[in-house]
């Protein structure tokens, strides 16, 4: 039993269908199969004439389809869906047959299902897929994790439906074994929330203290979108902030409730940087900013809050705010990006994945939804210097945040005073400035924590751990 | 059999120790425990003149000297340590007896541990003991999960050993069933931590931008401990201030490394935050800096980071400058507590524990690390209107933050300008300034959000959900 397609693709809701349809309009055969049947046969009347379609009514057809090593993608709900189909499926594969999570799920889950399907000589590759419906159908950025092995065999068929950096590189590369695709897809999300949330304080910033209407803040983000900010989300900005409601006439921001609502990988993001000791504040910051927009009751019960008096400035000063905040958000920016791959980079030491960063930044440049001219520099910051201990020690970013820093400190004041929200830009600032402080203050807590729970300390004039007898004499004694 | 001990203790290390002494100084027969037999046996010849012991070798022994119902208490390391505990004694036990952790367990394991101890009618009892080990030998805040007729039982003996507050209600309530005790707990922790950056930063602040010693910060800090910030840990931080190393003659906060360490519930806090959709940002912030604090490779990369050139302020204005620095202290600290309630609140309602905050601020109010003048008031607010959304709704607290913010602004403004980093006062200050405002940059996350991902908006002026045909005509059709 050898079937003729190179790939198959299960669960046919919106992602699943285009990428199957991906496939095929890029010369491969694929086997298609959903839970309900009549979605498989909807897909190949509607699409059948974009390339070889195998529809398979049954698990056991879908398999049958498949030439070997068979290659099955799963693109169902992330979390028990996603076990139940592995449990339907592996019972039918054989040694060397390769199961692919397209599904965004926990790394720690696909950590757990790649060991269990590895003792049965089953290949599981955990996914990430970035684009969004329109990235799977004309080439989303692709972040597999999994064995070598795996993607040996998978990889030239992905190559074909990545989307392509401007270099002409797929947006696709083997990023580590086991969890590594789907740790480096969740970070992904993470700083995506953060470019997002910086994105709307700028806005808001320009609104409120600008007194900028939204249509004339689509024309700034346009003009941004042609300098270094360039990048889809900036772009996408400028289209939100240029639509008019219809139905009303107002422009289309102003009609939208302000309630940002999450799916969870953000949160997941904080989460883990938690556990591995890396303060990715910006992400957390956005992650927070979604969830006060949606506590109504909290909001209305604060609304008469005092605030301070704002008057918009002049037209001359309004241009000149927009430049810096044009600074502050490139500066943010850079901050956010830096937090995010150092997520990764302790991942990747926490679980012995080996990552890239460079090919990480190389594989983010298209196809996602933080593609960027930006990365590019990213990934060339980091193939220059693989051992970069941070984004901000590359010369040239350093020396842009440095020429950045005055406007971005002007605009992060200003937004205090104003009493404008700017959680992302403020907490970036405080990060840049903590890590290039020679001493922080966090010798006083450990000072306090000695204090209240003999917890020790360390001294900067010699080894050993300390602690002062505060209910005593308060004189020092060794304490290891 | 039947002992003659009202209460038990395993785990002798010094808070077990100091727990035991506690309850034998205020004429409770206890019965001491230890796994290695040396430890009880220095307890009692230590400190047997100081009440009654009844010293026990083994599991049986320790459990035979309990009266009925008996109540143990259980004072070891957090995690499996405690399981192993369980599952020594739990066998022993009879149904109606009552188990008691008074480690700083995780609250979903309290939850796991209850549930499985209350199918074998044992009560089990997750408790959160604040104060370190002064607190626990002197009076600790104490805040017990668990049944109400646990509670029945154990509580007139916690009663004995809490701290008193000043109108002399003892520190401990029944917080509500199963894991309300150490949730409670967590979160008194987490702000914890939040309070201890703030007055990191705030020493900070004095220090780099009013160009004060550490001595004379100790003075001030001495001051304000005067006034309405009085507390543990503003009192505490003046003595560590005030210390001078006996080895260099330097300021001890300067001979202290830089490296703030933690064990975890600060952590634990944020990561449920998320989980329950709360914006912590202050104690996110908090944990934050600790970890960045940590990372010494970042920050050496990081040292030669352009800033701004700082010159300390003159005398006059400098004193100005630190009379705004309390401002700032005080309302971030307001936000701080603000996020913590309301986590306490969140957990409550998810988990279905009728948990009632100004309880929870009552038994705060003396024995722990948060110890406050401030929470007597805190207590007075949910009291007057227990169904208060959140501590800045309180018309007394709403009215000082009002007060403080000109201030609290022009602080958090120099810190960007100066390059001091304030992450904990910025983003109390952004939290505060998203709640109270009228409309968030969320419609534009949002707006974003359905465009790339067809995620839906909800709209202003009427019910339902939309999608907008972004990539097509730019209609908006109804997506419900």
């Amino acid at each position: 039993m050898n079937g003729t397609a190179q790939i198959g693709v299960t669960g046919l809701a919106v992602m699943g269908r285009n990428l199957a349809r991906n496939f095929a309009r890029n010369g491969l055969t694929v086997a298609v199969h959903n839970r309900t049947a009549a979605r498989t046969r909807a897909l190949v009347e509607e699409f059948g004439g974009e390339g070889a379609f195998v529809a398979a009514e049954s698990a056991q057809d879908f398999v049958a389809a498949l030439e070997r090593p068979r290659r099955l993608v799963i693109m169902v709900k992330a979390g028990d869906a996603t076990d139940a189909v592995i449990d339907e499926f592996a019972p039918l594969l054989d040694e060397g047959d390769v199961i692919i999570d397209g599904g965004n799920a926990h790394f720690e889950d696909t950590r757990r299902r790649e060991r269990r399907l590895r003792e049965r000589g089953i290949h599981f590759v955990g996914v990430g897929i970035s684009g969004g419906e329109e990235g799977a159908l004309h080439g989303p950025s692709i972040m597999p994790g999994g064995s070598a092995e795996s993607y040996a065999s998978l990889g030239p068929l992905l190559e074909r439906i990545a989307a392509t950096a401007p270099d002409g590189t797929p947006c696709v590369t083997h990023v580590g074994p086991d969890g590594a695709g789907h740790f480096v897809k969740m970070v992904h999300n993470g700083i995506e929330y953060a470019d997002m949330q910086l994105i709307a304080e700028a806005y808001h910033l320009l609104r409120a203290v600008a007194g900028y209407s939204p249509a004339r803040i689509a024309e700034t983000f346009r003009t941004w979108n042609t300098g270094r900010l360039d990048s889809y989300l900036i772009e996408i900005t400028a289209e939100v902030l240029a639509q008019v409601d219809a139905a009303t006439g107002l422009p289309f921001v102003d009609v939208v409730a302000d309630r940002a609502e999450q799916k969870g990988t953000g949160r997941w993001t904080v989460q883990i940087a938690l556990d591995l000791g890396v303060p990715v504040s910006g992400i957390a910051e956005a992650v927070f900013a979604r969830s006060l927009s949606g506590h109504a009751a909290l909001r209305e019960a604060s609304r008469g809050l005092p605030g301070p008096s704002a008057e918009p400035l002049g037209e001359e000063e309004a241009d000149r705010f927009a430049a810096r905040v044009e600074q502050a958000l490139y500066a943010s920016k850079i901050v956010s990006y830096t937090q995010g791959f150092h997520q990764v980079q302790a991942g990747s030491e926490a679980h012995g994945w080996g990552v890239d960063s460079g090919a990480v930044a190389s594989l983010w440049r298209a196809g996602c939804i933080i593609r960027a001219a930006f990365l590019d520099r990213i990934r060339g910051a980091f193939e220059a210097q693989p051992d970069l201990p941070s984004l901000l020690s590359d010369k040239q970013f350093a020396e842009e945040i440095g020429a950045a820093q005055d406007d971005w400190r002007e605009v992060v004041a200003a937004a205090a005073r104003k009493g404008v929200p700017t959680p992302g830009f403020s907490a970036a600032l405080a990060y840049y400035d903590a890590l290039r402080s020679e001493r922080l203050p966090a010798a006083l807590t450990q000072g306090q924590r000695d204090f209240f729970g003999a917890h020790t300390y360390r001294r900067t004039d010699r080894e050993g751990a300390f602690h002062t007898l505060w209910g005593g004499d308060r004189s020092e004694i060794a304490a290891d």
